[in-house]
């Protein structure tokens, strides 16, 4: 008989198959696992799958399956999970991590290209017929591009890295704050003030966590300057997403590519409205490839879990 | 007095504001000269300024001008002169080489991955609150994406090079095909149709002729796949429209990324309903610092010319 695994997120059933034909999964899809199983059906699970960064996972259901040994975080993010409560539980945490770097990075050079470019602005303005119609676009004036551009990377992680080598080869400069330096070809900035001032391009690769909750704020924008762009693909916490909206809005800064908000899947109002904006669903690891390589992850964390091993790819407390 | 230059081709003004400092300007603004000037005034013109691709100049035209020595083409592209008419009437063809490869080859990647990530579509999603709805959006399921790709440049010039030394900071493996094998890091093809069967993402980067007009057609987009994209920075005469077109509807290949087309600024409706392509109004060479390089190049060959020296971007006769 094989193992009982709780999926606690919602995922796309395509995302699950891999993990069904080992498994037998209890699908929550979502919803408080009390909820949608019984108390006695939750007594067994000593597994779940969970969107680690996006859904919510504290100590209240982690007390609802008494026997949970391992939390499965698909994907690298694992800042929904309460890492305390799962370490005085005995829970292992575990994440798949890199696994979706490339994907990730790929979307925030993207965003970034994007945005100076203003495509959705020049798309539009071919589809309307308003360039055929030589319908005069301020937005379509020629702005300044990427050679000679200082670029800053905030965070050098493994996507933080990803980011800089792609950003690197469109003839820019480099420059980057992390907490500490890193062995890489760019210049470091002690911080983030003092990358902001240096760069007109800031890109958000830092991993999200109660200390650098709105880092990005609205001194940061200032400083970027009125050809300043921000792109975030960490998560909407890093950025004070008020203060954007209003950089954005009187043009402090020239332009923003999201994949990420404070409050997904809510883009407010403000953001969508604006026409310097480029924004994504939330889709930087949303790749075939980086979805294989998570699924790799997740299921080599399973099958240790379950013979008893160390998980491969297991979250520390920092 | 300063020497006077026609303005052949319709600019923007901001792009005409450096040549009126130092020149008297006659603006004919994609006029025929002889309906915009009189032939006293288009007796004393001895230099030119043209849109070098979109602009057509040919002998009927430049017979209108008898003293005509320089036509100065503001960017690359020279493909709209009728470069033998020029040579027989010992007029001197100058461009302004390289000055806005690195724009365009940014343009062509930024094409790139917007298609392959499906930009528009995404933009949109987040845009009209579906996103926020959780209503399902078949093109937003996980497509491949660019890691382990093969992209393959058709034209090695130095906007082919460009965009290859990009592309291949995305983990991808790059080849190309061009007339001669170059002294370049990537794998050479033989034929347009060898490089189209290996790869999944063909770059247009040829300088376009005569000899390759609609070279991608039916056979070449069929060879990319099903999960083939076809993006194009040079000219619309290079890809057979119409059959790019039928290849994008009946899903033949996955996408295409176009900054130019057959019949500028028109892009057929047709084209302009697809979801799965990026169109942008042949902006590739419009940033800042690619116009102040093409202005330099412009002005570096008007004064020469008018000093009695040979233009220092002269086009030759292949």
């Amino acid at each position: 008989m094989p193992d009982k695994v709780l999926i606690y997120s919602r995922f796309p059933k395509a995302q699950l198959q891999r993990f069904g034909e080992r498994y037998e999964l209890l699908n929550a899809a979502g919803r408080r696992p009390d909820e949608a199983f019984s108390a006695e059906e939750l007594a067994d699970i000593r597994a779940l799958i969970t969107a680690g960064g996006s859904g919510r996972l504290g100590a209240e259901a982690m007390d609802m399956m008494p026997k949970l040994g391992a939390i499965i975080c698909y994907g690298t993010g694992y800042d929904g999970i309460d890492l305390a409560a799962a370490a005085t539980r005995n829970i292992a945490v575990g994440n798949s991590p890199g696994a979706n770097a490339a994907s990730v990075a790929d979307i925030a050079v993207t965003l970034m290209l994007a945005a100076v470019r203003r495509l959705p602005v020049a798309d539009n303005y071919v589809r309307s017929g308003d360039w055929a119609g030589a319908k005069p676009s301020p937005m379509m004036r020629p702005q300044a591009g990427m050679r000679g551009r200082k670029v800053g990377v905030y965070g050098m992680g493994e996507i933080g890295r990803k980011i800089a080598a792609r950003v690197a080869a469109f003839e820019t400069e480099v420059g980057y704050f992390s907490r500490s330096r890193h062995d890489v070809p760019y210049r470091y900035f002690s911080s983030l003030e003092a990358l902001a001032d240096w760069c007109s391009i800031l890109m958000v690769a830092v991993r999200a966590g109660p200390d650098n909750t709105n880092a990005v704020n609205a001194d940061i924008l200032r400083r970027l300057g009125t050809d300043g762009f921000v792109v975030n693909i960490s998560r909407g916490s890093v950025i004070d997403e008020a203060a954007l909206v209003a950089a954005l809005s009187d043009q402090t800064i020239a332009g923003a590519g999201l994949d990420v908000y404070a409050t997904e899947p809510h883009a407010p109002d403000t953001l969508t409205a604006l026409p310097n904006v480029v924004l994504t669903p939330h889709i930087g690891g949303h790749t075939l490839e980086s979805h294989v390589a998570m699924q790799d992850c997740v299921l080599a964390n399973l099958d240790a879990f379950f013979a008893g091993k160390p998980l491969p790819y297991q979250v520390r407390l920092a």
